[in-house]
């Protein structure tokens, strides 16, 4: 399989080197900045180029992985394509690519960062595609490089998108907000990595709000209190708190 | 070491089940409620009672793993004891000992289920005594237990707790969020598993603030106002969504 890929950021990344890694041909990697498709290009034996008209008619697969608000506008250059073109998109409908003669969606739902290697195997991939044909192909690769393959629509991508916002961005944020916390104090954020990776390996295994613990769904005022005195000069941090514990105190 | 037990609940099962594995002696296990106290007697080999009448003098470990609001109370029964009194909890100040002989805290930051075996050589446990001879007594007990001891006076304690609130409670929190919208999708929360542990995996070798990815950092208003769009019909949701989209642009 030869493959295009337009894109050099970290989901653009590490969907090559997997694709290379399952024996595909990276022909191509296309970024607006010739340099950041370079890094890329060498890592997979590829050829890095920065105008759209240099892309080669002749991949069999032109993968789409930058910012969502790109893809229409880069989309439209690969209308006379015939190879299978697809997005990597959680928030973008299938409907931009229409106009495409063989289409689809590869949307892997996980958190990619550029210094973290990761295994593929273990990453759900989401698959659509414009007819059942198309369908059959877009599957085809992304069983290449998962056995997580799930058909998702254009409608369901946009939710699980939504819920990954609060399992993996939000998470990280209040991961963030206790280091800060901690660092206030003097406090090493090591000291909390143990419980960050318990409190995760728990839900793969009950549901979330079965093993829901902590001074909210205890209603233990007198701890919500002395946690509120703490964060008097943290007015943001305290709202936060204020709203999940109230949010937690309603769920239950 | 003899050890009396005095709670049955969660911290109270996992300790006892660690002293025990580390060869100590469970003489009783207390609880208010006699039922409650036997079964966790029935697992280490102990008696169970639910009088603070009959808790033995003999022990040399007095460990106190029951509800904050309650330490007090248990505590000033044990005035005349002679071995070491130690709570687990991470909200109470150790001033509440301040009657007995020996005393301290053990607190273990973790998560604990009763479903779920836990290994205790992975839970840091904060340190904290009435004196230096009795830090030594606690430190003593806690390297049994685990290679990961802190010392960490009350008022770093009530920050690692609240710490804990935010990575543990509130994170727990916003799986079952995911786990809410996507089952109103007809989805899987399966689909979710992956990215909730790499999330959690990515923090343990980054700090959390350097690798937060999401509409947010980007700002990305179009995919915001999109997920908004979708919690239409949830405002309690999508009063949090904005609270941390706003929070974390607000960071960054």
């Amino acid at each position: 399989m030869k493959v295009v890929c337009i894109g050099s950021g970290n989901v653009a990344t590490h969907f090559a080197l997997a694709l290379k890694k399952s024996n595909a041909e990276i022909l191509q990697v296309y970024s607006q900045h010739q340099e950041h498709a370079q890094v890329l290009a060498d890592e997979v034996d590829a050829m890095a180029i920065d105008d759209t008209a240099l892309i080669s008619p002749d991949a069999d697969l032109y993968l789409i992985a930058i910012k969502d608000d790109a893809i229409a506008s880069v989309s439209s250059i690969l209308k006379n394509i015939k190879g299978l073109v697809v997005h990597t998109s959680g928030a973008t409908p299938m409907s931009v690519l229409e106009g495409m003669s063989r289409y689809g969606v590869l949307y892997p739902l996980q958190t990619f960062s550029r210094s973290r290697a990761l295994d593929f195997s273990n990453v759900p991939l989401c698959v659509e595609a414009g007819d059942g044909d198309m369908l059959k192909e877009v599957k085809a690769v992304a069983e290449l490089l998962s056995p997580l393959v799930y058909d998702v629509d254009s409608v369901q991508r946009k939710v699980l998108h939504l819920s990954a916002v609060f399992v993996c961005n939000f998470v990280n944020h209040m991961y963030a907000i206790g280091a800060d916390i901690l660092s206030a104090a003097g406090l090493d954020f090591e000291l909390l990595k143990p419980l960050i990776m318990e409190t995760a390996a728990k839900v793969q295994h009950a549901e979330p709000s079965s093993v829901q613990t902590g001074p909210a769904i205890r209603g233990d005022e007198q701890t919500m209190n002395r946690h509120k005195e703490l964060l008097m000069d943290r007015p943001e941090l305290a709202a936060i708190y204020e709203t999940l514990s109230n949010s937690i105190k309603k769920t239950h």
